[in-house]
């Protein structure tokens, strides 16, 4: 095997997984995480026991104290920030990143004051970036205990992307390639508005049936909208659309689905917000998606009614009526 | 609203579900079912006790003694027997089917002896049969309680299958059209291949990943399959397709989820499929996909693993494993 000096920008659950995955493999990985207590605890126990424990670290994985020691010498660099966070995590290690040099980027976003996606954040800041995005249905707990777990990585260029399915694949970690950058990133991003309406309709009492529809007709405008967007509309039908849909809406891990169901039991938006505790992506991914939908007009109702509901200006079941009770459809238009 | 005289052919869960949809819309509804035992019971209790239980009968629902009086002077019938029972079923009340009376099939599956669709079994028999297919995410249990739930009518007149949707939509009961009949009944009825794989999958201890993993690829398959036969790749992105499956693969209701963990748990798939004690609709399907991947020369790699551990020809860690290490491969193909 060709052995890959690895940096990982991000110790959160996720970005933890990739390291321990990749340094399973063999390759030469170094950690770093804007939290520097947090790097403490990495260092000392030699385990993510916040984000990812029980998992301990192999030998080739190193936690290090600065983003400079991180990038040294990398061949290759794993952006694990909050989507919301990606500029600044990006700003931090932009002076290290040569002309030859693999960005990976596993955010799922956009960002909410520009509406942009992650890639267009990167070409803005360095034209000729290597920029390869990695996405799909993969709870960071299972790829961490090993458990098979399949992922797309991204790019125009798919030659870059078939050198990054050969450094992350493993027996248990297989890796597709796809070309299509904008249906790969937004799939991963809107499904977070449909993951806060399976939560709704769950909390509301309502059952598997709903449940489904919302997902099926929620990727159908999901689809509406990224083909507007330059996307092709095959990807949405795979891993990091319609894959990881099917794992957020059906998990508790999903803290977006866990938000939605305090909704839909009645708690006000702004409070189930803060009951969580940490970001919901999905309350600044259904605004982006809003805006973006009306820029591009496009007909998206299942956001529509999310917005509403999670803007208070409808109750949840007057939106789902709403829904039910609309025009007669042909399901395919 | 325009009251509709109507025959229900088979008084299980998913047959009594409609029957009870129809009558509570104000529809006069007559219900026949091939167990005379079960009969004299719905007409006792004036509620299907074994398979529905908790939902009584409004008065326009009746069941009746024979087939002749469940269709006499009706304007639509609808069949609602399993799927390899549903060439008898349609023998039976053919002598009452007039060349205006609109047929609604509800069974999913292909006949295993002949590898037919529904549709064609229908064609067989009465070339101008007024033939409308629904099917879609729909537990029977919920639709019986009132819960939202989506559905397709499908014909290639889509004048009918408009028709058909007004006769059943209700505020709790959203109908969709769509002209694909063969996608619509592909759908239906390979999703219980992946069910089983899911089943299988979850037997194993592996995790949210791994059947998101299978159920997307599976669908992928099944549409390459379906667009050979003749499908519109956009069904299997419909309530039929994706939406079905998701609703059985993440179910306890589905026999087949329920065989494929006994499986995945170690236990001989014979004797699996004996536990469970009623039909298991995938093993046909399984064997019935397999039989038509071949002829077409479509590969199937979900569908030829789950063929080979239910026939015992490799066990199931080892079929999991030769999907993980299959050949890199692009996602979109």
């Amino acid at each position: 095997m060709n052995v890959k000096k690895i940096a990982v920008i991000g110790a959160g659950s996720w970005g933890t997984a990739l390291a321990v995955t990749l340094s399973r493999k063999g390759h030469l990985v170094r950690i770093w995480d804007v939290n520097s207590q947090h790097l403490e605890q990495l260092k000392a126990d030699r385990e993510n026991v916040k984000y990812l424990p029980g998992i301990a670290f192999d030998s080739n994985l190193q936690p290090v104290d600065t983003v400079k020691a991180a990038m040294a010498d990398a061949d290759m660099v794993v952006f694990s920030a909050p989507a919301q966070h990606f500029r600044s995590a990006l700003d931090s290690a932009l002076p290290y990143i040569s002309q030859d040099m693999i960005v990976v980027n596993v955010a799922k976003g956009i960002e909410q004051k520009t509406l942009k996606r992650m890639s267009e954040i990167a070409r803005d800041k360095m034209v000729n970036m290597k920029y390869v995005t990695l996405s799909g249905p993969s709870h960071a707990e299972e790829v961490g205990l090993g458990i098979p777990t399949t992922v797309v990585v991204a790019s125009a260029d798919i030659k870059l992307a078939e050198h990054v399915q050969d450094v992350f694949m493993t027996d248990k970690f297989r890796v597709y390639t796809n070309s299509d950058v904008i249906g790969v990133e937004l799939g991963g991003a809107l499904k977070n508005i449909i993951a806060l309406g399976a939560g709704i309709s769950d909390g509301m009492g309502y059952g598997d049936n709903a449940k489904a529809a919302m997902m099926t007709r929620g990727i159908a405008e999901i689809t509406r909208l990224g083909v507007k967007l330059g996307a092709d509309a095959h990807t949405f039908a795979g891993l990091t659309g319609i894959g990881d849909l099917v794992v957020t809406c059906t998990s508790m891990h999903s803290r977006n689905r866990r938000c939605g169901i305090m909704i839909g039991e009645g708690m006000n938006p702004k409070e189930a917000t803060e009951k969580v505790g940490m970001v919901v992506e999905g309350m600044y991914t259904t605004e982006a998606a809003y805006q973006l939908a009306k820029r591009e007009g496009v007909e998206m109702p299942i956001t529509e009614g999310i917005y509403a509901v999670i803007n208070n200006q409808i109750n949840a079941r007057d939106a789902v009526n709403n829904l039910m009770t609309r025009d007669k459809k042909s399901e395919i238009y």
